[in-house]
């Protein structure tokens, strides 16, 4: 399986690499997530899996009885787990997402959907006959850093975001969502959402735990409750040689002071809180700026300690704002509550692949499909621990255990 | 004159302003400055005034008297202060330059090339025959907003620049000064300068002074001595979620650190320091930065004093990278040793105007050319004192006064 890995790996490696970082420059929709796109069908037709949208960006490879092309008939959650617990006659979803940040690492999205193509294939060669389709998935605009909301395909297939909210979203050109997609999104699908029973995403680990617990493969327990909150500071942008210290509106002196006390408020309360992302304007070396935006990530284990590490910060920005003479708005972008994935299905995955059972603090389409069917996740050990950057890392014979740890769930879950 | 000010100013008010700020995007070289570089030539040809170039990117426009092609014959100076202190036989050099920081305001630059003209056409109004040359000049990239060296042109003209290092300079989108300008810039010139007996640059206020003085003109004393410090910052990009407080080498607190240390140490000194400027690697919300690099501005009146600043400056970011664990490298990408500006002219333009005598903080052409002719500056007042900045001002009729000064400033030194 290690030598099958790297071959298809392979394929799709020099795709949006940065040759001068070493990262990845996949934007959803831009020309090399379409090209994975494009590389996505021609691994569907391959395999025989007929291919199908479901009008927001997200694509489906099915192995065995796709939707017809008329509306589906079947309610919501048809397909849904039966009353006794066990996963009905829906089929089975696994997959990921293409997208990546600005210069992120390889493993981020692809890793998914390469492994549950490679779990066909291995099901395949073992002559397993599923009762169930099996349904690969690559959702679009999962890391949001095209349009800003991340899990963006996830949560218009749910109808966790409005369509015409999502259309309207508008990346750093200016260019919106719909423009990109060449139409407005669709939005909820409950029909094609009910076809399905259950959802693995497997997922290179974005820290370090099995590391720690040296092992190839976890089964995810929980998503922590995270957020985006944007900070704006306006202040007086005006000469940096010739304007008096005393007669300043200087934003920056108060993005800065956020910064700080982000960082100390998460340390305190054993929470995340990272400004990985800044704008000033007008963003010249001899200006004051006008208004600089800084934009808070904020990850606890529990809402509480979320809600009141944000409370903090913003408390403290705005003591520091009235100082400075600036003027501060803050505004949620994003919020997504406590994720706890199905613990029965958790228990009986990390049972059946002897694996470590563990949280993170990284969302996921599978924390947005959670609340609407029975979700799992792997996780991929990552030597580095360091994701998001080019340092992000897995070995070959790593990454083929998680194709085989796939193909197990997969015919555990789809042969009954 | 208020009028001929007026109609000649809305000719070029709309060049490069940007309707959102109200601001100007005047980048050296880029569409809207070469737009008020063909508007000078169209100026200079309608008063006659043949229009010469140093090879460097800078214009100047001969009333009298224009430079022949072949190579000069008289060497460095031979136009410049004769024995007894008069101004020799060299012509009279004055004007600015049209290019804008980003979102800039309107009279930073172009109000000395517009008044320049207009003080040409007052003094033939009033049948003065000058006995030496008056030349207009357009210096290129004063803001440095584009290359990132404030005063490019002049630096060249002087030989303040090497012409390689210049050629070499890049902006954001990677294009050359070179390739911008369409060839390697010819450096220094010094048989050019010597023909010139004294620069005199008429600008826009960029504080209160004038306004607390209640006069609209003023004649500048000195510049302050001031720079630019680029502080690289180096950590871990990694993940905003999954990372551990603990685990990361985050640069953006080691930023923001430093912004509020330069703030302090700045007013600790009577000083100015401003961090206007910031870039950040991969600048995405949900990944803690690899690299944060943020350019610091700062002048203070005495050059020790600027270098107890920096110096402060970079022991605290030094102390703070250390406990971050990341790495610090600080350049001097340009530094501006003090401006006294030769003080029997500016006493003697005081004298003539009437007019109170200040120091500044900001950098000017005529900065750079003290070091090498008899210079002086003469301001017009800002009723805001903001400046860098949409909110920039000065009234039609300061702007008159301003140019009736400049006149008088001229005849002065042109006439005997």
């Amino acid at each position: 399986m290690t030598g099958r890995f790297r071959e298809l790996w392979d394929e799709i490696a020099p795709v949006g690499r940065d040759a001068d970082s070493g990262g990845y420059l996949r934007y959803a929709l831009t020309p090399p997530e379409l090209r994975l796109r494009e590389w996505f069908r021609e691994q569907a037709d391959l395999r025989g899996m007929p291919v199908s949208g479901d009008g927001n960006g997200n694509l489906f490879a099915w192995w065995g009885d796709p939707p017809t092309d008329g509306p589906a008939t079947d309610g919501p959650n048809a397909g849904g787990p039966n009353a006794d617990g066990s996963a009905g006659t829906g089929a089975v979803l696994t997959g990921s997402h293409f997208d990546s940040v600005p210069h992120g690492g390889a493993y981020d999205g692809p890793l998914g959907i390469v492994s549950a193509f490679l779990a066909v294939d291995e099901l395949r060669a073992a002559g397993v006959t599923p009762v169930r389709p099996v349904v690969v998935a690559a959702f679009v605009e999962e890391e949001g850093a095209r349009f800003g909301v991340p899990c963006l395909g996830s949560r218009l297939l749910t109808g966790e975001i409005d369509a015409d909210r999502a259309a309207g979203l508008r990346d750093a050109a200016g260019v919106s969502f719909a423009e990109a997609l060449g139409h407005r999104p669709a939005g909820a699908d409950p029909a094609l959402l009910g076809r399905f029973a259950a959802f693995v995403e497997l997922h290179v680990e974005q820290g370090r735990a099995l590391v720690d617990a040296d092992a190839p493969v976890a089964v995810a327990s929980a998503i922590w409750p995270h957020g985006r909150w944007r900070f704006e500071l306006r202040g007086e942008g005006n000469h940096a040689g010739t304007t008096r210290m005393a007669d300043r509106r200087d934003p920056m002196l108060t993005f800065a002071f956020t910064v700080l006390a982000a960082n100390k408020e998460a340390r305190l309360r054993g929470a995340h809180a990272t400004v990985g992302r800044v704008a000033v304007e007008p963003n010249a070396t001899n200006a004051i700026p006008s208004t600089v935006t800084g934009w808070l990530d904020a990850r606890a284990a529990e809402p509480d300690t979320l809600d009141g590490l944000v409370e903090a910060v913003q408390a403290k920005a705005a003591e520091r704002s009235r100082r400075d003479g600036t003027e501060l708005t803050v505004t949620r972008e994003s919020a997504t509550p406590l994720v706890t994935f199905d613990g029965g299905l958790a228990d009986r995955l990390a049972g059946l692949l002897a694996a470590p059972v563990l949280p993170t603090g990284a969302g996921h389409d599978a924390g947005v499909l959670a609340a609407h069917l029975p979700t799992a996740m792997l996780f991929v050990r990552n030597p580095t621990g360091v994701s998001h950057s080019p340092a992000e890392a897995a070995t070959d014979d790593d990454c083929a255990a998680g194709v085989v740890a796939l193909a197990r769930v997969l015919e555990e879950l789809a042969c009954h």
